[in-house]
């Protein structure tokens, strides 16, 4: 918590953190004002006085997940040199989001794409831009890995995006719902093929052994 | 409709087809008897005599879908014989059913696979256990395609599974959410990678070519 940060501020993440953490489980659809009074103790009314609508305490609750997820899967990768290096390290930081998550239900974006697919809206436009941000960050890495030689001439960057999207929600679904505890391998050997295959000829990468190594066996 | 179908039977059907597409937009939060009596214009106490409970209409919704999936996905699939021809029938349906899916806003056990994984009960026991057969049904077909010496011996067809899987959640996201209309064309590409790098050496298939000739370009 920074210094400059008043107490309302303060109030504001605290609530926001209870919030994220009641949405990861129990989907945008269980967060409402009252299911987040009866969690905090706090009055609606105190509530609605930080959030305005349920609406807007919805949108807030995503952008605290976006966030969490550009910190710890987006930003360490852009610190890499563009090419393999940083399409490596995303897939790495990826991976681990994945494997130790710190939502307890999941990344609540994961599910909200899905539930607000066909709600118009402006949630659904916050979900929708968020989501092409994110495919079209995974796709330009992978552009930038082929102009460096790294990746092979041929390969198309938007399915590297679409495979590499894939892999998150299956991990969603076998570990989450499924139970499986081979996931966490699941998710790292699919994401170190689609690398693998990706390559110039010639070129080879050590595995992506950061995020496999610390994986549920 | 058969012959043998009483009217109450009929009226059910005719519900059911309802709330199936209006779960399919708005997904299990927003099937409720209320929702459902003022689509169909029935009475509220008319839809609980059919259905006994909201958690009871929503199972039977989505026991719908899956019927729906496996008499167009799995089914035509087991006619085939087992091993290439049987995985590739497979693959073919289901990118046919990703693509032209007769489910106005895309199949409903998708989204309700990530709203229900916390939250334990009867409907997340029969959407686990749908989902875990499915997952099963892939890789047993895998696994005996590797039997018949049509899958590389060393393929993990969990790992198979796993891929196949994350196909249909990437399409529903990039298509419905993000409205790519190349994302039949990712679908198709990625199971046709798929399968492309699972035979066992020496052997081709023909590309599932049924399946992406009726894509949008």
């Amino acid at each position: 918590m920074s210094r400059g940060e008043s107490k309302g501020e303060r109030t504001r993440a605290v609530i926001l953190g209870e919030a994220l953490a009641l949405t990861s489980t129990d989907g945008l659809a269980g967060l409402t004002i009252g299911s987040l009074a009866e969690r905090t103790g706090m009055s609606k009314s105190g509530l609605f006085a930080h959030f305005g609508s349920k609406e807007q305490l919805q949108q807030a609750v995503l952008e605290e997940a976006v966030e969490m997820f550009t910190l710890r899967v987006i930003r360490p990768a852009t610190a890499q040199p563009r090419g393999l290096p940083r399409i490596k390290a995303l897939c790495e930081n990826w991976v681990a989001w994945l494997r130790d998550s710190p939502l307890p239900g999941g990344c609540p974006m994961l599910s909200a794409s899905l539930e607000l697919d066909d709600k118009p809206g402006p949630l659904r436009d916050y979900i929708a831009a968020s989501q092409e941000k994110l495919r079209a960050f995974v796709s330009e890495c992978a552009r930038r890995a082929v102009i460096e030689g790294h990746f092979r001439e041929d390969l198309d960057p938007d399915q590297f995006a679409f495979e590499m999207l894939g892999v998150g929600f299956a991990h969603s679904l076998t570990r989450r719902l499924l139970g499986h505890p081979e996931a966490d391998r699941w998710a790292c050997t699919a994401v170190s093929g689609l690398i693998g295959r990706s390559l110039a000829p010639g070129r080879t990468v050590e595995s992506i052994s950061n995020a496999c190594a610390h994986q549920t066996h």
